[in-house]
């Protein structure tokens, strides 16, 4: 039996209970003969308190007093898991992040992982103990860094791989990925495996198992990803090269997200770097541009469309009327209220007519489609708020997802 | 104006407000020009809480992971200090045990300090910052340890010792060392000043104030001391050598304690390792032993009286009964609800009737004195509990501390 990496959540870590729930688990896997690394968060509500104390003090605390602060939540963790091991009589050791050697960017609050210096984790491995890792943090030089959001998972994926797991297991409070989300569509029906770039759109487009980030690491090193739940014995989703997906179904998923918000930027002047000028000038404002559409109406003019979410209005349309004069363009429209519903699967590289038939089947239902935005294996639409879940519905429904 | 350490005990640190109010008086401190460096304890009850967490996990558990939890809770304080501090536009930084090159030995859970490595709070106070460090830790080789009770007051000192500091200020929730402890004695007295050797005298006899760690630690390097409160600016005492000592009393304070046993050894046959091996059985049941007193009464046999607390009575006489054959003494008696109470001052060493004077004391009250031990600066006296704290304040009196 080789090494396994697995990772344990806020939530399945929330309370001492939980945490023996997890050695239990760990135990279980222990005696199948894997050597073990344990990667763990902040326990359930450890975080947030610790940014509550920290708001009370300053409205804008310094970014690596914050990760000074937010990193004992995972040490918490660590230790409380390593006594629950040992009290089974299990040989286990806890680790910080830069005792386990995880070597970041020197970038407080959302470093990157650089390298991981593997030597102590695979010492402990060799003298029969399970390593038990604080994720989300890391060391640059000698300064504690935190990794940002979906830290914890990326934390799981770069160790795998530095200690050449057969694969990385991510248990968290949901049995698996999901054709679309169980809380909207009834029908929604667990995926037993999926591809890397399905599981990365569904991510990015609002899944939320799984931080991007994290898949892309495991993409980028083919280390397989195993979604389960930590509170049950159910078969989770394997996440893996495209040759290692079930069934070859043209679509996979439906990936959803509400407030979403329309600008429209009309009778912008033709020029070179408009386009820069403007998405740099909403970049500097911290203000995320989902969709673009661009339509040049003459030689001369254009309007140009983008999605935001709803959040980032009043921030976006300050920063719009502050380059009017400079950009040249005549006015600005809004449109609130708008959802975007995505269909997801690697087979639409091949089959042009996927979107077709996607906007067939809105048309059907008489749901207008406002902006609409492709990439190879994802087509989004966005739509009027109110039609989201039966967009999602009839697509789950039209594509077999069911 | 120098460099100088503040300490600030877990009691001075235990809200948001107490950690704004420290930040206000480091702010009056660094206005008057000093560098400082500032030791904080894990914030009031923060340090029960993770006790608490662990004791539901384990009976027993790892020292080693122990220090990894425990030391989560001076991280925590650092960072909020440095946060409080910043947001008064004050530049400051935290560093932990080991970012503030705190050596120890490898001993979990009571390591001493072996040196300090003190390049980085020096490059720190170099930039003109204010550095703040996580009290009652550090490191040895890469693993995280922690000092034992006192540990932050000997991680005051020790740095104040690193950075060739002017003065270790110890703040806490007392104003100062008093004559003996006013919650017993209405006319105790504050010192204005007080030496290390009746300091350390009256920290091991319980007034509780500083650890003798620390003490013992700012006396091998001359380190002048202030003890004095958080939340006041009432002087406090200073301790120093003897002669910055303010006035000679012949007695400087009376220290004091409950809860002590006598526990009598009979017919101890007078063999060369028995007094060894007996000490010997109850340090390894971890019972400690107060003042020892052996009388021989005849060529072959002896008596052995000693003291101990109240709670470790019946691992005493478990240990001694288990050896009762080896040793082949007797019998043993134990007398319970006794008291100690000492004068301390180093105008004894050249007075010799001070001894007889506090005796005479005691007898004009009839109080009775079970056991009697001295030292150059210091006579204990054993009595019963029921007549400490009239004891206490007769001698007081008597030796004009009022």
């Amino acid at each position: 039996m080789g090494r396994l990496v697995h990772k344990y959540g806020g939530t399945s870590v929330g309370s001492v209970e939980r945490i023996k729930n997890v050695a239990n688990r760990i135990e279980k896997a222990a005696a199948e003969g894997h050597e073990l690394v344990i990667v763990v968060s902040a326990m359930g509500k450890a975080t947030d308190h610790l940014v509550d104390l920290a708001g009370q003090i300053s409205a804008e605390p310094s970014k690596r007093e914050m990760d000074m602060l937010l990193s004992t939540g995972e040490q918490v963790t660590i230790a409380l898991l390593t006594m629950a091991l040992m009290e089974k009589g299990i040989d286990a050791i806890s680790l910080t992040g830069w005792q386990a050697g995880i070597q970041t960017e020197a970038h407080h609050g959302n470093a990157k992982i650089t390298s991981i210096v593997n030597e102590r984790i695979v010492e402990e491995l060799s003298l029969g103990k399970i390593v038990i890792v604080a994720g989300f943090q890391g060391i640059s030089e000698s300064e504690i860094t935190t990794l940002g959001r979906g830290g914890s998972d990326t934390t799981a994926v770069a160790l795998a791989v530095a200690i050449e797991a057969e694969c990385c297991e991510i248990y968290t409070d949901v049995t698996g990925v999901f054709t679309t989300d169980p809380r909207y569509v009834a029908k929604a029906r667990k995926l037993d495996s999926i591809s890397y770039d399905e599981m990365l759109e569904m991510a990015n487009l609002g899944a939320g198992v799984l931080h991007p980030r994290s898949v892309e690491f495991a993409k980028n090193y083919s280390m397989p990803l195993l979604v389960a739940s930590s509170m049950s014995d159910e078969a989770g989703t394997m996440i893996g090269e495209e040759e290692t997906v079930e069934e070859n179904l043209l679509v996979r998923g439906i990936a959803f997200e509400n407030d979403v918000t329309k600008v429209t930027v009309e009778g912008l002047p033709n020029k070179l770097n408009t386009l820069a000028k403007l998405f740099t000038t909403l970049s500097n404002k911290k203000v995320n541009v989902d969709i673009i559409i661009q339509h040049q109406y003459t030689e001369d003019f254009m309007n140009v469309s983008f999605s935001i979410t709803q959040s980032t209005l009043k921030d976006t349309l300050a920063a719009l009327t502050e380059v009017q004069q400079e950009l040249g363009f005549k006015d600005i429209h809004f449109e609130e209220e708008l959802a975007k519903v995505s269909i997801v699967g690697s087979g639409m590289v091949s089959n042009p007519g996927v979107a077709a038939q996607m906007f067939e089947i809105l048309a059907e239902y008489e749901i207008a489609v406002k902006m609409v935005s492709t990439s190879e294996i994802k087509v989004s639409a966005v739509v009027d708020e109110r039609n989201m879940v039966l967009a999602v519905e009839m697509l789950h429904k039209a594509f077999q997802l069911e």
